[in-house]
């Protein structure tokens, strides 16, 4: 066994001598923290500990310890290996490029899989890249056989996240069942907030002067999940609303690419609707 | 008569031929144009100019050459003196701080004529600067003999601008048609925007990783008007609501700040709900 | 001969009744201003103009006209046609992604007519996208032997402007004066600055908190030209040297892509070591 | 006894098990973590620690458990108490007055016990917020005699921390050294950065695009210590160089105002020319 990094996420209700526990274990298989971030909620005296460390794990020993001492807790251990990932699309190709580019150059923390699109659009522009492209059109499918369709598929890669990368259809509560915390959008926002259709000429005829993007889970209950990054750019009254979508593209795939980072990286844990971003 | 710096302000329906015949006033009458911004709006067709010019100005007599050659335009035509405004506050002192801050040293390109508050709260504060302060109380008034009250005391100041610097009472319609593209607000706005009571409790709980805040006119229609500037500051889960609310406030008094410099120094146009700001 | 925008372009010593003998010309060739944006330099008493108007445009006549009442001007009058550009590179692939992907789905208001690397690197990746990459090493060579061979290459694309894409090897005077006013170059900087050898780690090492980058002209006489567009990201301890670079690489491509963007749309008038950028 | 929040700062060279001793100190002592981060600098293998805990404290007894466990660390063990502070200035009141508003308010964790001003400029000003200002002179007096009567004035209050918001003249080591790491300056800062007089004319000469502000501890042997915050506004070609001044007035209170937040939250350490900034 070769000595390498490590991180651990752990979650529970919070109690005194958590982290005395936690890092008594490390200390006692020879484990050196590098990196220990620690957080409680107050409203919902939660504990939320990310932890960094260097050695020769033995992992079935170290985890059963962890469970033992900790019986409540949520317990991640994990290798620093990349995720692997699979891209969901429609017809816009910023985010998908951003994300294609740092792929080919090994700047994700993640591998790509394939990308799945409900147009057949994008496929030229994905396969430049050498990444598998699936066309799973939505027409004359009722949206419980699509959805299917794209759930059977996705299983096949079995991926670490789905990735939402301007995919424009609803995604039913049973879908996002079946990927629970691993399902991430990226979607417009704005000062204020615009809902409904095109939303960059709501912007637009609203006269703005910022738009932005949010990066966020996808989760069952709600149309937004606990949001992992926010960004915005300045705009001004003599831009169109096209030149507003084309700044706002540029804001979504950095926005995005950097949530990713973020998550590949093993920074963040979900708190109810929150997220908590240790790193 | 002195030669001196003044700005046109002119709006109308585009035709061709706009800006040569205004410039031809100017150039006749011996005026040059330091600075000039011309836009026109594509969906409405309408022009908006701001010309900055140097010279000796025989006012009556431009303005009558103006008014002649665009009969049916929007012309102002203004010395760069400093405007008059009257600051209406409830409790909060941050954006009333900047203000008389930089109105003590003459860096708003206007002057404090009076503070109205609601409360007796900022009596101090203001009075520190040698700014009178007006407590105009709503308690035991009904809305309209309150709005009344202040509209009387604001009438006696006659400023050429009303600062709402979280004023934290809803004005009726009646209040601001009296004060027409006079009053200016500055409110919380966040990604995405939260509204009623609390806002920095619910963007909390949102988990929002950014904080903004949106400068505009209050108009009759519309519980806001046409946004003047909007800025936002980054926060993260470890921030308490109150700790994002002062992040907040150190943004709200920038972005009003920075909202009427550009207002005072004649560089806003209102077109419908929007702003052009021509600089 | 069918009406279409073009914009005009036009710098010289001010004096009065400049805008009124342009637009004055503009009126008489039935010729609709659309956006009009006028400066003047206060130090040097020079006049920038930019003009986009709507119409059937005679050129040469126009062109003639504007000639004779402007004797001492620079005046360029173009149909907004895209640009043709030449992309320079070494190993670094992110500002040439972001520039190859725009290409690709035409947003960058110009054509990327091949790629020049000193490395062969890059050759892979920019086929991808179906563009030519030429390797022009610099190894056995002298500088002038190799930028002469560059050079050649780029005449025989005669493209409007060439694009440092992080081209890492410093250009000789005599190269510059070649390509004048049409070479674009994308630095990083910081505050404070570094110069140098890898200024990531000079900046890691200094603890900064902030990384940017700059967009300029390269010109004959200075090592750093008039500056087009700069931004910043924030950065902090826990990153390294490595992670600052990959922010630093994100400011850097959409700097660069936004400088280009303003300068492809006409927006940019060079004033001695300065850049004036209407709108 | 009440139990209270305290915050305990450690830095030492990495070492296996560090946050296990010192969180099993916490436990024994019933002491309850609410949050931790850790940081081990790679370069030079030392640890930093912040650890805010709840509890009943006998401070004399857990610090010297910490410093049996831990001989060759440096520990700080301190309740969250408003730090005192001594603010000198020269002539431009924009962070003065930032501190002063804040200070009035409590919203600084801090009290400003004093301003010394080497002019008078200031004097009423400060008064008008009740704090005191003394007026120290450096006209006449060799550098070494206006320094002393300055150390003598700070030693009379014995702050914690001194804030030089805008004062003007150069310190020498002698001074410095009589305040080690409780110095905090603001200065201006640009891409490219500016040094010696007058650098907003440079700035505006060289046309850049940002203005921005660097906080940072005085230290004794360098014209510029560890980097606490850094921030910029964008700015063009239309602002004189007095306009951009002011945006960098707006820019450096507010990085100073956050700068020493973050020092007086204790949230600060300092390592060689770096800082670590753990919350």
């Amino acid at each position: 066994m070769e000595a390498a990094n490590y991180t651990l996420l752990i979650d529970c209700q919070d109690q005194i001598g958590l982290i005395y526990r936690i890092t008594n274990i490390l200390y006692n298989n020879q484990l050196n923290i590098i990196r220990n971030s620690e957080f409680v909620e107050k409203e919902t005296n939660r504990f939320f500990m990310r932890t960094t460390f260097y050695g020769e794990l033995y992992e079935e020993s170290v985890m059963k310890q962890l469970k033992a001492a900790l019986p409540d807790a949520n317990i991640r251990l994990l290798s620093q290996t990349p995720k692997k990932i699979v891209i969901m699309v429609t017809k816009e190709h910023h985010c998908l490029g951003e994300l294609l580019v740092k792929n080919q150059f090994g700047e994700l923390n993640a591998e790509v899989q394939a990308v799945i699109g409900n147009y057949d659009t994008l496929r030229k522009f994905t396969e430049q890249f050498g990444i598998t492209y699936h066309h799973v059109s939505h027409v004359g499918k009722t949206r419980e056989e699509h959805e299917n369709e794209i759930a059977a598929l996705l299983q096949s890669y079995n991926p670490d996240y789905v990735v939402l990368a301007k995919f424009m259809r609803i995604l039913s509560p049973e879908f996002v069942a079946k990927f629970p915390d691993k399902i991430i959008n990226i979607h417009h926002s704005f000062l204020p907030a615009f809902i409904g259709a095109n939303p960059y000429k709501q912007a637009y005829e609203r006269g703005v002067k910022i738009v932005g993007a949010t990066a966020h889970f996808v989760n069952n209950d709600l149309d937004e999940g606990p949001i992992i990054g926010q960004s915005v750019m300045p705009v001004d009254h003599s831009q169109t609303a096209q030149e507003m979508a084309q700044m706002g593209r540029d804001v979504e795939k950095l926005v995005l690419a950097h949530a990713l980072k973020l998550v590949f990286d093993e920074c963040v844990l979900v708190s109810g609707n929150k997220t908590v971003i240790l790193k």
